[in-house]
């Protein structure tokens, strides 16, 4: 039989066990995986190699569904490549099963979890990156939906793989020209996708995506021009069942048991072809991602240093100390200082420009690949790639993040440079550490504990210069807190980070002064909390307690120390409350209410003594 | 003098202030102002029509500096038209001055704050559709930078523009090749940007940034062909001060005194040309955005509804009543129920297609010029635009945000659906109202409260169809909660909100068979808190309190309802705790802790009879 016969039926198996998978369990989004089915076969079983014993095989080309919601297509080709147990997948979206309503790493197959539209893309580039990085022969597909393509992200991912060159990336995009609600913007003019490809410097290809003869033309010709490829494919959603095929009103939703069996019945008996005879062997390949290294010498820090410094200097001798350890950043690298890194190891940096988004995707799939990336930029526009962190998060993606220039210390700049809302981002993620170092010893051990930690971690620095508190063998483990001023008759605790240690200190010295001691306790790590250590001072100080932090009211320090004490102390939280503005450092910390003036007199206020 | 020439001097004259301004303050990005001057002598001595003594005028040109760091040439601009006195530029950065670091509303005619680059555009899309709404002859122009072009919210802007034909919108691109840390991706290949315009549906154009008489006449030429119109200026960062220009290293760094004095020199004196008399006069029009309207019927509910499809409903029932409201959804309206509007006012409807960065910004624009955006998308995917949101805060934005399909409540389609993070998004932004309705009745009062109120307001939707609660006419005001169950003998409050409120009344019933009746309140207004209320419940139940919520840890209700309490209460908070899985909605809620069976352990282990 020729193989696009083959592949043919091997589609055809992958449109039935679709349609009886979501109608099984009730929900979902069949005609999807119908206009994908051609698709779907033409990768896995012809063009694509992959050892389905092993999904870590450095020489398996990487496949990434984008269009997370075609989950059940790929979970029938995971079976029907004998990778997935046939009955397995009619397990689909049950709360016991891995097989999940969109993929995620609980199927150990996905290396990222999909299902926000738009970011598969940059978590390919950053797999072909890896790859290339590894002298790996694999190569990197991934299947997108045309809707998807409206996502600014996209057009991030096309701008650093043509400007990465990576011709060792397919981009195959289901057109099938139906959104959720609507035809696509450019529905079936293909002509359109072609040239916004084309103008960001790829590869573009149109095709037929119900022919799979022409879809194997298409994917041999991949890289052939030394771009990365884009395979346009024309598809109709809902393709082979006659009163679903390119009909508004069935995206997610799954047909009803008499609609299975007409479907069925137009569909043909399953046919009788043995899939997995035709997935492709990897080509032999030895090599992988490099091991990590056991710490890094520390710099001996002598003068007031910023922690974004320190945070670029501890990268560079991590670097020396561990190769797997890869830099990005996104045209601030004289800022957050990750230009050390840039200096020492260029062919471990890479510039993302400004486009953030795309900035994390591509960690991701570097992450996914064995790589440990330190991603940064000015933590204020970390928010503008929330939606990549979050699904990092569900991808259980080992990136480690720093946001500089945070809150209103930074001056005169102003508000929009101020990260202020940054812990509110990454504190809600499960198990996602949060660390917030004050000085310059402190930063180094945060970059040190973040590289050692197997999971996302996210290091906040700050603009200004500031003394050293710590020697430089101090230890900062996760999960800990410092104590930095103590005495049996403290009358509150005052509880800091990052810059407003230095605040809290010259509160505490004030309130000394005055025959008020007060312990200060620098709380570095926010996330996870030292609760015990917090609740045990607070406990021993009267039960007051002050939290003051260059941060918006909600989401951060300060709500966190609330949560924790709930019920244990008498609180007043020193924050940011409003919309800040252009100044210097330390008139915006002192109209913000977050300076040593301010935490005397919330002191002084809880002791009832104002 | 030919008017190229006199464009010219005026372009020396905005160098100067430029120059002088930042080096007074001490910081700021005077080369990025140096490669503009012409571009923005052209713009506001030429070809913009606005009334210098009225700034809100609907026949104004409008103008967004997307590139916000070159902030000192647009208050020297604005100086030179007359608008602003010369002397005050000169309080540039100054903690009590409104010409921050980079725009922001406190200066007035500043309707979108910028300096988080790639977000102009997106506004400029939503003024000039605005304009177009309002049948003005006026045209928006959008002033952006090269290296922002790297942001996909650029490119989600741009496909808006072409869809929408907004032949009345102009971007110029100043072309100056450098970043902030590097050369950017395409240095000074215009005709990459062309390429790319083009093919997303752009009329593009390249000229010598530097020539005002081609600026001028590629103006003229803007929107001739019924496309929206691009102008892509070569340009010199740094132009006209040798020691500079097309340097590296220049980016935000003010000239030292001696610096500026040599530069000053090399531009020559302070032309005398009298800038004010070339700004034009807006053409006649007596055209404004309509005015809100008062209130709407409510619907009469009788059945198990979605909180989302009450939003719809209420919306549909707005828009009759109001005619500045318009509706704006992601390509998720058949889930958000935003089409019923689009059903009854399609001519207020626009459908921003999977792109949720641009549907933010493309709301803040037509906010600005007097319009009622509500905005939905799934929560989930509201972290897309988590910094449109950010930037909408400090631009004092009047939209209106409903996320839907919030937390595990949703079901099987699992994580990356599930809003889970929004509340810790919405919550930190001060000033931003938060609701969160739990039946169709509160929903609709929630969507009303959103229009009445100035500024800001999130509601929050949930999935599933759930029972009223509510009569008809209950008032739902900002601010308030809703005490649901309450007895003289209650043992502890339940603070729950949207989907938990069903959960704590099933539980408060079961409790009350057991001889332990507890008060339950729903906390409706996330944001602000009904903190009074809440404690004088607590205070009447033994200072117990349980807060359960479909909601990360942090950032959401229950550290909200920790701050407020802060030493008057035990606490117990039920939230999402780890990363969720696709399943049954009933499941789920049982499975992550939020159920009533695990309200009631929570009351009981509270009140020590666990």
């Amino acid at each position: 039989m020729p193989k696009a016969e083959i592949l043919d039926q091997i589609a055809r198996k992958l449109r039935i066990h679709s349609l009886k998978m979501t109608t099984r369990a009730g929900s979902g989004h069949p005609s999807t995986c119908l206009s994908a089915a051609e698709l779907v076969a033409c990768l896995f079983f012809d063009e694509m190699r992959y050892d389905i014993h092993d999904a870590g095989n450095p020489a398996n080309d990487e496949f990434v569904l984008s269009k997370g919601h075609a989950a059940p297509v790929l979970w029938a080709a995971y079976a029907e490549a004998g990778i997935l147990p046939e009955a397995g997948i009619y397990t689909l979206r049950e709360i016991t099963s891995d097989l999940e309503g969109h993929p995620t790493p609980r199927m150990k197959w996905i290396k990222a979890a999909t299902g926000s539209l738009g970011q598969g893309l940059s978590v390919g580039v950053g797999m072909a990156l890896a790859q290339r990085l590894m002298k790996s022969p694999a190569r990197t597909f991934v299947l997108m939906g045309d809707g998807e393509c409206a996502e600014g992200s996209v057009w991030e991912a096309a701008n650093a793989a043509a400007n990465l060159g990576l011709r060792n990336l397919c981009a195959v995009v289901d057109v099938n020209g139906l959104g959720q609600s609507d035809r696509t913007m450019h529905d079936h003019d293909l002509a359109a996708y072609s040239r916004k490809f084309r103008a960001f410097g790829w590869d573009a290809v149109v095709v037929d995506g119900h022919k799979s003869g022409k879809i194997l033309e298409a994917l041999a010709g991949m890289g052939k021009k030394g771009l990365p490829t884009v395979i346009l494919a024309r598809t109709i959603k809902g393709k082979g069942v006659s009163f679903i095929e390119d009909r508004n009103g069935w995206h997610g939703k799954p047909l009803k048991p008499e609609e299975l069996e007409k479907a069925l019945k137009e569909l043909g008996p399953m046919p009788h072809v043995d899939s997995g005879l035709y997935v492709r062997k990897p080509r032999p390949f030895k090599g992988k991602a490099p091991a990590g290294g056991k710490g890094f010498p520390k710099t001996v820090y002598k003068e007031k240093t910023a922690t974004r410094l320190a945070y670029g200097y501890a990268l560079s001798a991590l670097g020396k100390a561990d190769p797997s350890v890869v830099v990005i950043d996104g045209d601030v690298k004289n800022s957050t200082y990750a230009d050390k890194f840039f200096a020492a190891f260029p062919e471990r940096s890479f510039q993302s420009y400004i486009a953030e988004q795309n900035m994390v995707g591509l960690g991701m799939g570097l992450a996914a690949k064995g790589f440990v990336p330190f991603i940064a930029t000015f933590a204020a526009f970390l928010s503008r790639a929330h939606d990549q962190v979050r699904m990092a998060a569900y991808s259980e993606s080992n990136i480690k993040l720093c946001g500089s220039h945070v809150g209103v210390s930074i001056g005169e700049d102003g508000a929009s440079q101020m990260g202020l809302e940054d812990l509110a981002i990454f504190r809600p993620i499960p198990g996602c550490v949060v660390l917030y170092p004050s000085d310059a010893v402190s930063a180094e051990a945060c970059v040190a504990a973040a590289a050692a930690h197997r999971g996302m971690v996210y290091v906040r620095t700050t603009r200004p210069a500031v003394p050293l508190l710590y020697p430089a063998a101090e230890d900062f483990p996760i999960g800990g807190s410092k104590v930095l001023k103590r005495s049996d008759g403290d009358a509150a605790t005052v509880i800091a980070a990052g810059i407003t240690v230095f605040e809290a200190l010259k509160a505490a010295d004030e309130l000394a002064k005055q025959g008020t001691p007060v312990r200060v306790i620098d709380a570095y790590s926010v996330k996870p909390l030292d609760e015990a250590g917090i609740r045990s001072a607070v406990r021993e100080t009267g039960g007051r307690a002050v939290v003051v932090e260059d941060h918006f009211e909600a989401g951060g320090l300060g709500e966190a120390v609330a949560a924790a004490l709930a019920g244990e102390a008498r609180l007043r939280h020193l924050c940011v409350r409003e919309l800040p503005r252009s100044g210097p450092p330390s008139e915006l910390l002192d109209k913000y209410g977050i300076n040593a003036a301010h935490i005397v007199a919330a002191v002084k206020e809880l002791c009832g003594w104002a």
